[in-house]
């Protein structure tokens, strides 16, 4: 399975508005369930045809039906009738690898968002693709269908009328859901935060080719986070700039808090990638001092034995005529001269400070 | 013949509009194809004399003229003749060395576009211009004649009728003839995305300046499409501002369609490139380890044997009087020195940690 | 604790407006002073009970409210009902990882900024979030409670009327703590100048490793310092810009006086960073040249002892039939050839002007 | 003679509108020719004195007076009286270090654009400075009097009136000069592409400091072209904007044709750039490569002919008691020791793939 | 003396708009000139007392007041009461650490610009900060104090009355010393352009580290260069924009002159910069070449020698039994063998293309 991409091709040469997932494959059924609410009542319900959901459309209450899986495109045709979706906009829900994009189709608004979680085991992200349809008195969330999610707190919030959630309109629940997703990722910056203070030290104390590559990896963590969060900045002001009636003047100060927050990410982002290429260059400079410090092991040996070496050569030759052999004092004065310039060359490395 | 440039020397000094075909040489004759159809009607046709397309220029229904060849060039002129293309437009699609562009005449809209594809046996991509021209109730379409093009599923939608494109006019038609150019695109990208991954894994396992050199040229080819793509992405945004008669409303949300795909395009790109930069630190650290490893091979060895074969040689030496030679265990006791110091030398690294 | 990040994560899944302290764990009590003023009375007082606050909202003088420490969330949330602070805004006053921004909401501006201490003994800054409600005839103030603040000589200009702040509105206030706050930048900026010069000097006359991280560490409080100046630019421009009737136009020659202070604080750090970057190219020059004038000793002394011991080598073989053995000035003739070979070595390596 | 910028310090101190000549001192006179033209009727001549110009200045003819030789002060000033130009355009127009510009005065538009040549023999390129006053009814065009300009295929459709340079006004002739500007980068860049191959080729197979100073040059050639082709770009999209009558609409259609050909010059420069950047790349590793595989031959030897060296060492020792001297078979078995050292070691650097 | 800041932190706490003076300590007095002119008449005269000032103030013919010495901040106090100017205009008049800017205050306009001088012994650039106030019938120019500025060929031409200078305005006034400070900026871009050619030359012969240091210098230079540059270009263009009375029309096609020649410098600069990135990568390869080369005449000399001298110890075995010793010609075949080895030694290096 390819990591970097998803396998767009097998929709080439298909017209537009061709409903064909994109994304890993999956086996499971999807599930649907739907919150009908307002200030007085509250219904909640798991779906099992998606017919169920038509009665709901023209309720005045907010009802919010939540796919998890879209995968089924058959299911997500019928429901994409239901509400009067654009064949474009089923397309897009249908395919995972969107970019975090909106689009003000008039009566509904389009939004794509990413949920990030960490893979256990460190090893990676785990990115999970939210469609989310906002019309005036419905919204509509479309998940990749992975385990799990971070909208458990605002169901929590609406069956227990906490906060204003069940006072407001369809709009606040989409900012209640967009709030989530980008909380979900200071999740991810705080470990990434960890891991960059665990690879620092490391660094300091034993640098080795792993700390490389868990620098890397990191850094493709970053690209990939930056990859989500960007576009969704973008998102979030256009919403405000959007001047659609669906969303209430009211809803722009949250807007603006979750505008505040995306951007917060960015900044954190940018400070660690910074930080990354601050470490980069001390792993590449302590590297060239590895290579250093060996290099003086080698040169000091060297340079103390091979003169020694050379002495003792001299006297092991053969000439007939070499009067220093015959002397009483000859070892031991040849090795006294061996012993001051072994001596003085650790001198000339003292003074280098070589060692 | 030169790789990245074509020669458009020959056309220097000429006034502007002369008609001299820029690219690659071709000697086989150029093919005309024409489809005209509406709701109702569809006809399909081979031309062989270019005279025959004119009684359709003021058919009501919508007529494709697809040129495969522009290297002949009197076909060209005729042609444009016809249709009232302004000389300079005619310049241009002779010229497969442009940049993709859109140019509003008022009649007619021009359009530049690049179709790519991958080479067979992994060495590059291949890059065939595109040239639109989009009249009232006529699309001329322009390719420089290599073998293939990414059009046939748009054709075969228009012989059986499937989805909206006999029901919708030449915009719609360009929309889908560009949405089948970018789709392209994202096959290109997949084959970039697995090069990655096995450079990747080449990479961490035996890096080799071979794996540079693949890196690069990866770079290479990214720089390639992103010449293709970043114009492509401003001609398709230039379209729906243009606010031309010529595109109706309805038409947006399609354009807008392909303009988030190749917005996706671009960011793919864009994260491709990260890597590379990644991977392009990764090998140059990996190479400055390896003369780390061979130094340290070294430096363990002379740290050795230097010594060993100084204490070999002082005893080597032909001193009447070296009172150790005469010992009885002299010979032994030297040996075991010997191996002493080796040893010492040998927990040395092991401390150091260099093996 | 983390370095690089607070923990906001405990504040997932709560509703928006939920007043949680982000930051350093505090445990004293939050300080809260007051002073009232115009051109012709002055109050100052300490308050305990933060109800005592209420009867100066609406006193045409202008208040100035000071919190010391915003984990009393309790009695931030009194404070903000008694001013009728928006819960959005009261629960960025209580998270201090905030980024510098300005928010209008009609009856009040909302500002936050930074700021920056140098922690003793030279390791690190510090920061401290300040908050900013600038009403008609109200400025409130918070501070994370970190002992000193910037304000004190402007609490003293307002004591003893120095000055015009007394003559000048809420709006005057507001600007004379944003400029206190820029000009506390100043002296960070001059330690850092000064470390830069030091690490400069030290860069020249002997390098090392901690050279390298002592610049890495001046690089990481350079960006620190940027996350808090860029922003805060684009809050004072916005002030002026925000065409708030809380804004009199005859303080903005003053806005636009600290504006040019900040970018003055932006320009430097950015003179600081390319300094910087040369710093580190130098570095990492010196370590090449380091590991460069090690292989030159090596290489001195192996080639000039590597032929003379081989040369040594040959007169110590045991060969019956060696003619040169016998000779009488067989060994000065050979040394002499020795003396002969190593001073052309030397000289070699002087023509090449390795010493 | 500096290389890199004109002796401007003549002019400190001067008031504006000093004439005074910036650039390669010359020493031959200034040759002016004239051509006066219109559908009916075409003249061409050699202007001796610039006074016989001045009766052309209120044909309504078109007429091109081209000055070669910038350095004769006083005729231009002449000229410039004769139609009426600033003072400060005369000064520019004798400057010939200045940047690519446009300038409306009203009456007639000012334009400075940059003519390049190769210099033979391959060093480097030739900047001639080519000044353009484009009056309601007259060009003045404005050379630095190197041999040879790019205008000569201009003249002969002149003469021959082939296209429609005759049918049209002023404005088509300044767009005619700009193209045959613009088309003569062309030539360049192929050149520049033709230089690059062969670079590449020479950095894969056998890369020297040579190719380095190769491709350094190629980089200041294209930081040369980029420096006169991104301020013409604007130019020449400034001319349309400009909305001065002097242009008439019809020939914002061939300025949009040159308008690309300049994008398209920038887009290969930068194409360039990237691949030098590659290439450089390539370069740095090649040499690191390099010093990897000296360390590894030498390794290779000393790793061998170290223990060797030892045990023969050993055995040349002097001990009276070392019974392995006296076995028959003792040199045998110690040269199988050393062989079987020697191969041992050498089939552990094939293992480790070191050759 | 700190070099890359002025110490403004003794500024810190202090009332906006006093006036303290920030900057090099000067001890000497200020010294004030006063020219009175118009087309008919001229006065010069040195000021003594501020206050002989005040009765120009009101002529309608242009008075330029020149102060050299900005640290006395008393006479600064009284000129700016006498000429109405606003406290924190004094305030930046006073600090020498500003970056050039423009205020519009209604009355007057008020710029700050600097004047560039290199220091003799070419060690570095000294900057001297100059203030200008343009009023309706007068011109304040507030200069540093240091020896020597570049106004002094303005003064000629005012006394002399050439050129149009006393003909015009305030306006024009303020224009021409504009043009001066950047016209001294080419005179710096000039020595730098000789000290890169001389420093490309050393890189090419000798490159040692310090040349990298004078590279590094260079670019500080530079970097100095730009920051007071680049806001220049804004200063200057924002006075066109700004749409004053005190600015007429006229002047504008002036300002566009100096506006291009600030864009010249930049540009220069901008050459430079690739130009010493260039080097800085010539440089370090050049480096690591040598690296190389030292390499490789160590393994060349232990190539050789290693196997010579293992042979030569072999032969110097004590063994009893080794039959090559016996031998007749084994002392010259042992010769011809070691003569064998070497010379296939070198043979591969040459293969090899080491020497």
């Amino acid at each position: 399975m390819p990591k970097y991409y998803k396998r767009r091709s097998k929709k080439m040469g298909l017209p537009p508005g061709s409903l064909v997932h994109i994304g890993q494959p999956k086996s499971g059924r999807a599930s649907v369930s739907l919150m009908d609410y307002d200030e007085k009542h509250f219904q909640e319900k798991t779906i099992d045809n998606v017919d169920e959901c038509i009665p709901f459309k023209d309720k005045p209450s907010v009802t919010w039906i939540n796919v998890d899986g879209v995968h089924e495109v058959d299911m997500l045709d019928r429901l994409g009738r239901a509400y009067g979706l654009h064949p474009l906009v089923l397309e897009d829900i249908a395919n995972t690898d969107q970019r975090p994009k909106m689009d003000d189709l008039g009566d509904y608004i389009y939004l794509v968002a990413k949920m990030i979680y960490a893979k256990e085991k460190d090893d990676g992200l785990v990115t999970e693709q939210v469609s989310l349809v906002l019309g005036a008195n419905y919204v509509l969330s479309f998940q990749e269908g992975i385990e799990g999610d971070v909208f458990n707190p605002i169901r929590e919030r609406i069956r227990t009328d906490k906060g204003q959630i069940r006072k407001r309109g369809t709009d606040y629940l989409v900012y209640s859901l967009l709030d989530a997703v980008v909380d979900s990722y200071f999740a991810i910056l705080e470990r990434m935060g960890e891991k960059i203070e665990s690879l620092e030290a490391e660094l300091v104390s034993h640098p080795t080719p792993r700390t490389l590559h868990a620098l890397q990896d990191l850094k493709k963590e970053m690209v990939f986070l930056r990859k989500s969060v960007w576009p969704l900045r973008e998102v979030i002001s256009g919403l405000e700039r959007a001047q659609s009636p669906l969303i209430r003047p009211s809803t722009f100060v949250y807007l603006r808090d979750v505008y505040d927050h995306s951007i917060q990410v960015i900044d954190t982002l940018e400070t660690f990638r910074d930080m990354l290429s601050g470490m980069l260059d001390i792993y590449l400079s302590s590297m060239s001092n590895r290579i250093n410090s060996v290099m003086k092991v080698l040169t000091i040996i060297a340079t103390i034995f091979m003169p020694l070496t050379f002495i003792a050569g001299v006297y092991g030759m053969n000439f007939k005529h070499m009067p220093e052999l015959e002397w009483r004092r000859g070892y031991p004065l040849v090795m006294g001269l061996m012993a001051l310039v072994g001596l003085s060359m650790l001198g000339y490395f003292k003074h280098k400070r070589w060692f």
